[in-house]
């Protein structure tokens, strides 16, 4: 007997009948033997038309009574999930993330799970009762609603099964798994069977987004074994687990990019000890999110400094820069916002050599020019034109050997 | 300062705009001075909505999860209606039941209020903050969501108004008092500028729905006045308070009545003590609703035996019946269900003899059969062939001198 959180998604409880579908699907995980917590979210669609309706009612940001509405969305699919599952002869019981005492921080729209109170959960499992919970929400230490921001009910799912220390935590969604790369930019694109929660981090951040990155984190932390897979399609979907020593591992996972890049450089600063937070400070006091950082090594005592940030920040970004020059004495400011940004992510990089090199090699074949270069352990980024994005994803992801009926080629 | 609590119902608060105009009532309120806690109900159709979602779902009544679901219709109208009382820069607060720790036993769907937790709101209150209630929901010892059925809102505010020991209890709606009958069947009712807890409780039970009973009963209790008034016109309302010893009586405050009867009798049945119960327990068990009973003294050892019921329930009433009959030796079951009831209701009654006999002249003048008679301390009921309905009461109204022109003519 094993122990199972599941989180189904809006899509996957668009309607009473795919209610009724999800209904079918934990009847029958408790029929082969296995205790079930269900995570759900709102009907799809339903918290864009809460929202739409605060933003009908006032022009300004009640944050603490957004959520107190918005919560109302899960409350619904829990009722109404229940209720489909007791119609089953599966004896079930709803929470909303009060009852359950998800307790948060009091982020209002964007808060952190604290602690789970499990004494009701257990109870229920105990009797081998269904446990139905809101995702998505909880209550901070007043008792005061709180959300957990956007996909959150993924993190819900991992929080609980962390908690109760399950076997496997699902997450049930609209695609069967996590794949090498965008199948709508590689049709090759494959489905990989296991990743690890490292590369799921990675391909996450990157642009592939299947799971929220905060409930990968959060798996990763407890160690709870995740599982993304279909509500609509049979199959065993790709486990983020640990990495697993009997297994050989692929050198690359996969390769993931992000279209929403701009870049901007500020040429020939004075190389000084601070220079850098001279530079950013401002701009994440302006809570503009910095993605990629590079700085060259210094020449004459000036240096290069660039970094990238989301497109819709650009504009506000390259104008604060423009101040920021004035006062360092730089030399140029340049941008750039049409970029993107390509990454190759895999735990088999730490331990082979070449892998840089393959890929640079992959884009100079193509004539893609590479503006800009960031690595990690198990990353490679490539800051490219934007033009190249299809281009680049598809070579690369035929040298690394990822295609369907792909053999590695160029190592 | 006085501390007032108000209630708005699900068709002042049916749309954004309207939940402006509400917001704009209770800015008022404060700016002339005063502590306000609101309690609301949902947008208008909206709890007709969830409910015919758990039905579109499940065809069972799975009652603890049809809270769940319902109360999500309060949780919404409390922070829109919040937000629009922080845009009119006044400071507020929403609450839900589990929030206000609003206890109650645990019949879902007709829960009844054990007691309420004030720390929270009085904290806001003498913080100069609006305290937004969902009305119609509260939490059970264990944390279940419950709710008040149909109207619960009204007991909620009346119970919170008698928790914090408030100055007044206002009950905004869509009519602009209690009027001595309804002015569909009597154009020339009037509206009433007071009335007793207990006028007003036969008034409200006997069809003149302005009110739910259980909120009078309460307010009556705890001594709450407790105020019908419009959302939507300027006045006064109606009061309903204790009696006013200062204040000349009138002998009767208004006609009520009720279209929803059914009588059955059974003739002719062996006068022996136990017999009511015999004849009424079937009926009861079957939780059949029983409103008048008549038993007149026997005659050669036989009596006959009237009840009447609500005209759903008069088939299966009538066939229960059957077999009880056989069982005592009555001679005949009779029955009708196009009948109604007209009620006269008055504190005065209590010191005026004359009433009934005027209230039994004014009927036979029209030339109207009276079928049944009941009689308490300060009501009258008869009952009549349904189509007198209309004429029986406006021949009353005019015979009391409640017509807005009239002027006691029999008396």
């Amino acid at each position: 007997m094993s122990l199972i959180v599941q989180k189904y998604g809006g899509t996957s409880i668009g309607t009473i009948e795919k209610i009724g579908n999800v209904a079918d699907k934990v009847a029958a995980c408790v029929k082969n033997g296995n205790k079930v917590v269900v995570a759900v979210s709102a009907m799809s669609g339903e918290t864009n038309k809460l929202i739409a309706l605060a933003n009908e009612m006032s022009e300004n940001k009640h944050a603490r009574e957004l959520d107190v509405l918005v919560s109302t969305g899960e409350q619904v699919t829990i009722a109404l999930l229940t209720m489909a599952l007791l119609d089953r002869g599966c004896d079930a019981r709803s929470y909303t993330g009060a009852q359950i005492r998800m307790v948060t921080d009091d982020a209002h729209g964007k808060a952190r799970i604290k602690n789970i109170q499990c004494e009701n959960m257990k109870a229920d499992l105990d009797a081998n009762r269904v446990v139905v919970v809101a995702g998505f929400q909880g209550v901070d230490e007043n008792g005061n609603i709180t959300t957990l921001g956007r996909g959150g009910s993924d993190t819900t799912a991992v929080a609980i099964a962390a908690a109760l220390e399950a076997d496997e935590c699902q997450i049930y969604t609209d695609v069967s798994g996590v794949y090498t790369t965008d199948p709508r930019v590689e049709p090759k694109a494959r489905k990989l069977d296991r990743i690890t929660f490292e590369e799921m981090l990675e391909m996450a951040s990157l642009g592939s987004k299947v799971l929220q990155i905060r409930a990968v984190e959060f798996a990763g932390k407890y160690n709870v074994p995740l599982r993304v897979l279909s509500s609509f399609e049979e199959g065993e979907g790709t486990l983020i687990a640990l990495e697993d020593d009997g297994v050989e591992q692929a050198l690359i996972s996969g390769i993931a990019f992000n279209r929403d890049e701009a870049q901007l450089t500020i040429k020939g600063v004075p190389d000084q000890p601070g220079v850098a937070s001279k530079i950013l400070g401002p701009v994440t006091d302006a809570n503009i999110e910095i993605d990629m950082i590079v700085q060259n090594t210094s020449e004459d005592g000036f240096t290069d400094f660039t970094f990238t940030v989301h497109r819709n920040d650009y504009q506000a970004a390259h104008d604060l820069l423009k101040g920021v020059c004035a006062d360092l004495g730089a030399k140029k400011l340049k941008g750039d916002d049409a970029i993107v940004k390509i990454s190759l992510v895999g735990v088999g990089m730490r331990s082979h050599a070449g892998i840089a090199n393959t890929m640079f090699a992959t884009l100079a074949n193509e004539n893609i020019n590479i503006l800009m270069i960031s690595t990690s352990e198990i990353k490679i980024s490539v800051v490219v034109d934007e033009k190249y994005l299809e281009l680049g994803v598809r070579s690369l992801h035929e040298a690394f050997g990822l295609d369907s009926d792909g053999h590695l080629k160029n190592l």
